[in-house]
């Protein structure tokens, strides 16, 4: 490794970082006097004191550092910032380089805009202590630890010029998440994706411990490093000189390696994967901070993580210790006396939207393009009657997908934890491969470096792949057995709240949905079983903020084609799509599912018993298997109770059930009334909890009427049907539910109850003996002709 | 490393591995005719064929060999089984060891018993296919991937004889959670801690790909194992006489390493972490299965995860094939004439307990000592009269659960992801050190090989070690900030579901409940906002079944107390405690708190102004944060409207709002009416998600008049006050809305609203300028002597 050559200003790059790791305290402290005119009194002082300096020096230091190669090289580069918690570095980066007061103008480049970034700083009103949304150039926020590798990953996808700098904190570099997704070493191809380049910040320590990966043998480290496919450059020091010269050097081997790496991949089309440059720096906490405060030591322990001097405002040593801390940086030499950065610094930042901080990737609705999408009543299944054919709603939505992926091959990417094919989605791999560069075998079905099916058995490193993909600008889809979405219930957490607050801020451009299609669902676990039926995932969406969250239920293929294709064209919002992967009745043609999904919610006319009448009985259904067993009901009572109104509405769009001032897509009191009436009993058969039903319809007129059925924790291994059973939800259950509603208006013929009962006993003996389900599908004539 | 010794009899040990093939086989295939006594009809195949072969063969090979290391050197011996897909295997080994038989009497070791076993597999009425509850010697439901190694590690604590063989399956080695679980090596002290021996399974594939560690470069792959800490041994092949003489090689010499290990730290005394010996285990998926089906390649392909030959019962092909391949394990040499295993088989395996079936530290009930607890009461904050004092709710609880600690020095562990401190939770930590063996530097704080706290940044981690520890008879309690509990939702769901199970399985003992304390909650994330706020977790764990789910929101330091003693005395719970950890106001002194956390609901009649009379108006409160503002609300409303009659209620059991049938903690109607009442107003201030309280008391008489405030995603870097503010929980909007209630019966006078509209606009001008609170705590004169 060759020292960078000795015309590299090193004084002015220590300078840059002198001026942010400044900045970074103003941020953490003062309120007022931001330049040091005059000597620290209380009042300049910050009341409370929230930040997290331990992280931040070393955030700087890799900044400055990034911009000199950037420059030098002229790269496309982002920055990706695991150690989040550092949050004074990134916004005193961007406001050295202009981008903050160009996107924020009050907060201008001199004196009253430092003071204005100061005071803003975790202050009421004003910014987040973390890298956040609100930060120019992220992607990243920094609340959640774990995701910045797969985010830096899934941002380098299909971007072959950029190079995407990624810091890896070591307590971050503790959580499952992080751990996982280093493997995604195997899941680049050199020619077509950009290049990640990870920093291992080993500070030391997290928030009171040490760290694991700072406190095993070098030789540990390095081994372990080389297992996950990289080849670790050292950098390990704490004085300043000497180690800008190094980390140049380190950063300088990296990229070239990283550049004939892929000069060598693209001109000889080879994409074998090559053993990754990375870095490890090594640097104290709290690095050029206080040493020691109240006789502790403070700079290289676990008490720099966050406020190293507690208490400026009132205590006199303190706010020395405070104003020797600040002007150590020498802001005499930084600033000029408007409060604007010197000419030398303002030069050491990079041009334009070079500028990391002004990265047009890292504001990826700026460089979305739309999808290219094909017809998707091209893919629809003949439904020449309602209920009459069969098919397997998610291997139809794969042929349509497959298409999307052929005209989008570097705008669309589909993620699944080894699910693919297992949810029949495996028509796109007609048009792509999965993506694959470790070594390939005899046999392989279908995996390339290039291929864009993106599969790993790990949700975390799917989620985080696919949310920086998202976040560049680009369209994806995740698809995942619907127990396991749980699995990212944190990280969803974290996407909506970003999309939430980036809806606040003017600069930041809508962002591709973050689109999860549930199949594999708590209906049809034959295989699995009792582990792996849960369909909460939607009640932790549900609490998210209502502008940023869409379920959908579509109940047949067709109707999947056209949520599909819908979610597909949204932005800003997390679309949970629950869908059938096994055969199963179709109900709606494509006009008509067009025409029910565009409503969200509709009477069924055709399967209903109640025209031109107010019914005596409303039987709701949303999800697929529901539908079926509601209108198997409807037919067994129909056949029973000729004269008995039966009306049947579905649900495609769960939010319409809410109240329009609830929820975007919530329906007004009025339409819902007309739908469900304001007196009779509803039986709703609902895919998932039943009491998120309640939820929905709480405020309604008639919600004291409505009787879910849905999934209450029981079942485990038996047949399709007998789960139903179990939980309630099946035909003869709701019959009889009907009848018990219905009982208490007008008299109901006992022996049609006991039938039903005799049928639901027969079939337990049955399923316990034969371990099949009893044939129980009885053929529907429904008199409708159509929707309503 | 050496080769056996020629006396092992690797023809009997290759027997019992083809029994326990053959009895796999027949599981996922037979219904009949299990000794192939006439050759195969399509009624002895089962109608719907569900299980995974794929992985079972390694298991059982591995099963074996460590059968006979158990009888060689009479170890006692846990067996967790990652890839826990491959059901049939353990399940075989315990038919054959004769454990199952004493477990389930009707599943006799005979042939009788052999039908009964095979068809009960993924039937009906019977056992999942995966490894579970029902699975005698599993702590390790086989559903989710990614908790074997962390599961191993927390049965391996506190159990210095006990060895956990752990096989980590090369799919479950993708996730997050096992990721990150390597480094459990970092956290086990030689000294006291048993041994953990991991086994890396590679067979190359998942359900449809192939798997990361199977095809990188057995040099990365030793690489990064070594990084893990490890010294792994390799066996790969697929010759079985070759393999048996390898594999039992490979196993002596980790065993004698392991042995040489603990002998040296104990004899010594000197815990330094060494380089734990593992096993890699190279072989074909579903080796000794079909090599071809169909002209399709089958053995050693990702084509036999799960049934390698489809349809038997139907064709002819395939049942002459399925017969082959049953009969290729040759099951005359192997079960006699009834069908009972012949006795070189009998005799391989272990004796009483040390069959890894009938181990009893996998059955933790059974092992379970109990905690020995000091009174709570002794660390009762002094509370004169309430509302008067200020308490740190979990700092107190510290020093309760430091004498817990004390007292239980072999029984007892406390888990965080690096939170203890910032929980306050550091009074354990006079009682013992903080778990650590890597190495240990000057200044740093309370660590050591044989401390107890055990800290990572892995929320995964934690949940699988303390999950581990709980499943083999010990005592726990994870502490974690509240919205990142939902980082183990999944987790969460596994264990909820092995409760209920075990339940229903008479020889499973009651284990230790899961304890959680929730602190650093939504309302006091100062540090941290937006992205720290979420008291979801809550409405994840109410999901689950009521009988396994328990949650409380103690509304101070003492109830805090009686609450977390009651938790730790429960058995096969999931209990949820939410409680903050900031100074506080305390309302309860410890005779108070025991009396109102045994109802765990009430009337607080001290702080209420409807002595005697029906009520105006209910305000109820659930949660600290929520509670303290509940009385200053009631303190405004008194001052201004003193014959307003308000009858507080506080809620620190959240079950007691539902119903008694419900919920087994619910309130009889009678009861909750007496409290609510049937027709006034409710004001409800709750802790998390408002729609919660809609839920939970959506059957109740008087729910039309329940309005409910809580967190609804409003708020981020501000004052702890303002947070309430915007979520509307703060004592002026609950004041305002208690006014907008009673005004619908009676007249207000108009100044009052328009004096708290004033406060709360003031508030925001305040609080955006001056970063601070403004002071709102009024003194409360209350006239009550004690409560309900």
């Amino acid at each position: 490794m060759q020292l960078p050559t000795t015309d590299t200003d090193f004084d002015t790059l220590d300078a840059w970082w002198r001026a942010a790791n400044y900045l970074s305290v103003g941020q953490i402290y003062l309120m007022d006097n931001p330049l040091l005119r005059e000597p620290l009194r209380p009042e300049h002082i910050k009341p409370r004191l929230l930040g997290h300096w331990g992280t931040t020096p070393g955030l700087n230091f890799v900044y400055a550092h990034l911009n000199r190669a950037i420059t030098t090289r002229d790269l496309d580069m982002m920055y990706v910032m695991g150690p989040g918690h550092g949050g004074p570095g990134p916004v005193a980066a961007a406001w050295l380089e202009g981008t903050y007061s160009e996107v924020y103008p009050d907060i201008s480049r001199d004196e009253d805009g430092m003071r204005r970034l100061f005071r803003q700083f975790s202050f009421p009103g004003g910014i987040p202590s973390h890298v956040a949304p609100e930060t120019p150039g992220s992607i990243h926020e920094g609340g959640e630890l774990g995701y910045s590798l797969s985010h830096a990953y899934g941002a380098a996808f299909d971007n072959p010029d950029l190079i995407v700098a990624a810091v890896v904190g070591d307590g971050e570099a503790e959580t499952g998440p992080l751990a996982a997704s280093w493997h995604s070493t195997k899941f680049v191809d050199p020619r077509r994706d950009g290049a990640v380049l990870p920093i291992l910040h080993l500070n030391g320590f997290k928030i009171a411990n040490p760290t694991v990966l700072a406190r095993i043998g070098e030789d540990e480290l390095i081994s372990l490093l080389r297992g996950y496919g990289h080849e670790p450059i050292v950098v390990a020091g704490d004085h300043p000189a000497d180690m800008h010269r190094r980390f140049a050097a380190a950063l300088d081997a990296a990229l070239d390696r990283i550049s004939e790496i892929q000069q060598t991949a693209r001109s000889s089309g080879n994409a074998t994967r090559p053993a990754w440059p990375m870095i490890v720096l090594r640097s104290p906490k709290g690095w050029t901070g206080p040493v020691e405060v109240d006789d502790a030591p403070v700079e290289g322990t676990w008490r720099a993580h966050q406020v190293p001097i507690g208490d400026p405002r009132r205590n006199d040593e303190h706010r020395r210790l405070l104003e020797e801390w600040l002007r150590s940086y020498r802001p005499k030499e930084l600033f000029d006396d408007d409060g604007v950065p010197v000419a030398a610094l303002r030069d050491l930042a990079p041009r334009g939207t070079r500028r990391m901080s002004a990265n047009p990737h890292a504001n990826g609705g700026a460089v979305l393009r739309d999808l290219i999408l094909p017809d998707f009543r091209d893919y629809a299944v003949d439904v020449p009657e309602p209920a009459t054919a069969t098919g397997e709603a998610t291997r139809i939505l794969g042929t349509f997908l497959r298409d999307v992926m052929r005209r989008n091959a570097t705008n669309f990417r589909m993620f699944a934890p080894d699910e693919n094919n297992s949810n029949r989605l495996d028509a796109v791999l007609d048009a792509t491969d999965r993506t694959w560069n470790a070594r390939i075998e005899p046999g392989d079905d279908r995996v390339a470096p290039d291929g864009r099916v993106m599969e790993i058995l790990s949700e975390h490193t799917c989620q985080g792949w696919l949310e920086g993909y998202l976040l560049t600008g680009r369209h994806g889809l995740f698809s995942s057995y619907e127990a396991f979405a749980h699995l990212v219930d944190s990280m969803v957490n974290q996407h909506a709240k970003w999309l939430l607050t980036t809806n606040r801020i003017r600069w930041r451009r809508p962002i591709p949905s973050l689109n999860y299609l549930l199949t594999s669902h708590v209906w049809r676990q034959d295989h699995n079983g009792f582990s792996h039926q849960d369909p909460g995932f939607i009640d932790h969406v549900v609490n998210k903020k209502p502008e940023v969250v869409r379920v959908y239920l579509p109940p047949d293929a067709n109707t999947l084609l056209s949520v599909a294709d819908h979610c597909l064209r949204t932005r800003q919002y997390i679309n949970v799509i629950v869908a059938g992967k096994q055969p199963a009745v179709q109900f709606l043609d494509i006009d008509d599912a067009m025409t029910h999904c565009r409503k969200g919610i509709g009477i069924w006319q055709w399967a209903s018993t109640d025209r031109d009448v107010e019914p005596d009985v409303v039987l709701a259904c949303a999800g697929d298997i529901p539908t079926m067993e509601t209108l198997a009901a409807v037919d067994i009572l129909h056949r029973r109770f000729p004269d008995l109104r039966i009306r049947v509405v579905n649900v495609v769009d769960l939010m319409r059930l809410q109240d329009d001032r609830a929820h975007p897509h919530g329906l007004p009191g009025a339409h819902f009334d007309a739908l469900f009436t304001t007196d009779k009993p509803v039986v709703f058969a609902y895919h998932g909890y039943p009491w998120l039903i309640h939820r929905l319809v709480y405020r309604r007129t008639n919600h004291e009427n409505f009787h879910v059925h849905g999934y209450i924790e029981e079942g485990t291994t038996t047949t399709p049907f007998d789960m139903c059973v179990l939980n309630r939800i099946d035909r003869y259950h709701l019959a009889l539910d009907v009848l018990d509603r219905v009982e208490r208006i007008r008299p109901i013929a006992g022996h049609a109850r006991e039938e039903l009962e005799n049928i639901l006993a027969e079939h337990t003996r049955y399923v316990r003996t034969h371990g099949e389900d009893m044939p129980v599908i009885t053929d529907w004539h429904w008199q409708g002709v159509g929707i309503d």
